[in-house]
C-alpha cells in the first residue's frame, strides 16, 4: 500500500447491483460518509448476476435524486459498470479517491464473484487505477441487518482511504450474516475455489413449449482448506480477499509455450519472448 | 498439461456471443469438426459486452436448429454463460472433452477479457473443470475473414485436446486482422494492461431530456511492453494468454493483512492464517 496525503476532503463513489433503492446502498453511504463528499450512482433496478456487462444497445439516461444528508444520489438505466463509467465521465469533475461497492444483498465470496455485478464495479474502478472495495453481507433479504458491516467495514474503508491499494488491486469484503458482537475479526484469504452446479426447473408453457428456470447450488471443492474466504466466513471472520485484475496464469507460460511450440504452423521470424 | 487418451471420439462444445447467426461460429465448428463430435449451443441474438451476466428474471428456452453436416445446433434465448450452463445441464449427455468460444468478431485481448462474453463462456467452461479456449478475430466486421483463425486455430485445438490445461486455467487466444500468410506465428504472452476510456456521447431527446450512449477507445498503458498480447498482436502473431480463474493477488496478501491487523475492531479468538 502506498501513503497517501489528502490536501482536501476525499471524494468517494458509491455504486451497487442490487439497485438505489436497496438498503444495502444506504447502509453503505453511512458507513463511508464520515469519511469524505459522498457521491452515489446505482442502477435504476436491480443488475444480480449481470457481472461486468455494459450497456451498447439502448442510449444510458441519469436521474438525479433528492437528499437531505449532502450526499449526492443519481440512479442510471443501466448495469454497476454502466454507473462507474458514467459517473467518471459526466457526473465527477475529477477521479474519486475511493470507490465502494455494495452493501450485496448477499454472498460474492469464492467464484461469485465472475457472476457478480458488485464486484464487477470494483473492477472497473481499478481498471481506472482508483483504490476499489465491494461489500457484502450472506444474507439475500431485502431488510438484512447491514448493522456489522457499518461498524465493521468502517475501519477497512479508513485504511484504504488512508493507504491506498496496490496498482492493479482490489478488495472483495463478505460479511457473515452473524450479530456484530459475534464477528471474530478480519482475515486475509484467498478466493475459495468451487462451482455453482446448475439444476434448471424445467417447465412446460400452456403451449406444450419448455422452459428453464436458473436455479443452482454451490458446491465447494475445497472443503478442508482453512486459508479461504468461505473458510473465514464459515468461522464467522469477515473475509477480504485482494483481486488482480491481471488474469494471466504466470505459471503455466512456458509449458504452455513448450506444447504450442512443436504445434507451430508457421515459422516464427522473431522471438519476441 | 496432463495427458490424456480418450478410448472414444471427443465431444467439442462450441458457443459463442455473437449469436447463433454469426459467421464467426460457423467457422468455429469447421475449425474442430475434424477433432470429434461437435455440439454448438449459442445465443439467439448477439451478446457483445454482457461479460460473464446469467438470466435469472426470465425464463430459458433452447431451440434445436437443422445443420447437415453431423453437428448439433441449438439456440437460446439467453447470455453465452446461460448457453454453458444449459449445455451442461441439458443438451449434453456427459461433460464435453473441450469447449470453445468464437470466433469473435473483435478484439479480446488485454482487459476487454472483462466485458468479454466470448471470454466468460470459457471462463465459465473453465469453472467446470472442461478445457476451454477462447479464439477473437481483430476485425469486428459481420463479414471477417476467418481463414487464418481457422487454419492457424487447429493445431491449438489439437495440442489442449491431446493434453489438456492445468485445473484452473484456460486460453484466452487472438488473431491479427492480417492474411494467413502474414501471421509470424503462435506466442505465449501475458495479459496487457490498458483501460477503456470512455467518451460518453451526450444527445438531447424531442422532450429535451439528455441521453449517453456508451464510447470509448483502447488506451495502453504499457506501450513499450514486449511480452504482452498486444505487443504480439501488433507485431502479427496470435497471441495466447493463460487465464486464471483465481483471481485472488497472493503477493499483496501479507501487506494488507499487517494494515487491517492494526485495524481490528474486535479480538481474533482464533489465527485462522
Amino acid at each position: 500500500m502506498h501513503t497517501k496525503k489528502l490536501e482536501r476532503q476525499p471524494v468517494i463513489l458509491v455504486t451497487n447491483d442490487d439497485g438505489v433503492s436497496a438498503k444495502g446502498l444506504q447502509c453503505l453511504i453511512e458507513m463511508v460518509k464520515p469519511f469524505g463528499k459522498v457521491i452515489a450512482v446505482a442502477p435504476k433496478e436491480g443488475h444480480s448476476g449481470m457481472s461486468h456487462a455494459i450497456t451498447i444497445k439502448h442510449p444510458l439516461r441519469i436521474r438525479k435524486h433528492e437528499q437531505d444528508d449532502g450526499v449526492e444520489l443519481y440512479s442510471v438505466n443501466g448495469t454497476p459498470v454502466d454507473c462507474v463509467k458514467l459517473a467518471m465521465s459526466q457526473v465527477l469533475k475529477s477521479p474519486p479517491d475511493l470507490i465502494v461497492s455494495g452493501i450485496n444483498h448477499g454472498s460474492n465470496s469464492s467464484v461469485s464473484i465472475f457472476y457478480s455485478g458488485t464486484m464487477a464495479a470494483v473492477i472497473e474502478g481499478c481498471l481506472y487505477g482508483i483504490p476499489s472495495i465491494g461489500f457484502s453481507l450472506l444474507d439475500y433479504m431485502p431488510d438484512a441487518d447491514f448493522t456489522a458491516v457499518v461498524e465493521h467495514g468502517k475501519p477497512i474503508v479508513e485504511a484504504v482511504l488512508a493507504r491506498g491499494l496496490s496498482k492493479g488491486t482490489c478488495l472483495n469484503v463478505n460479511f457473515p450474516a452473524i450479530p456484530s458482537a459475534q464477528i471474530k475479526g478480519i482475515k486475509v484469504v484467498r478466493q475459495n475455489m468451487g462451482t455453482w452446479r446448475e439444476e434448471f426447473e424445467k417447465r412446460t408453457d400452456p403451449r406444450g413449449y419448455d422452459y428453464f428456470w436458473l436455479t443452482g447450488y454451490y458446491h465447494n471443492e475445497e472443503p478442508n482448506a482453512t486459508d479461504t474466504d468461505e473458510y473465514a466466513l464459515n468461522s464467522g471472520f469477515i473475509s477480504v480477499v485482494p483481486i488482480s485484475i491481471d488474469l494471466t496464469n504466470y505459471k503455466e507460460m512456458d509449458a504452455l509455450e513448450n506444447e504450442l511450440s512443436k504445434k507451430q504452423t508457421v515459422r516464427n521470424e522473431e522471438k519476441i519472448r
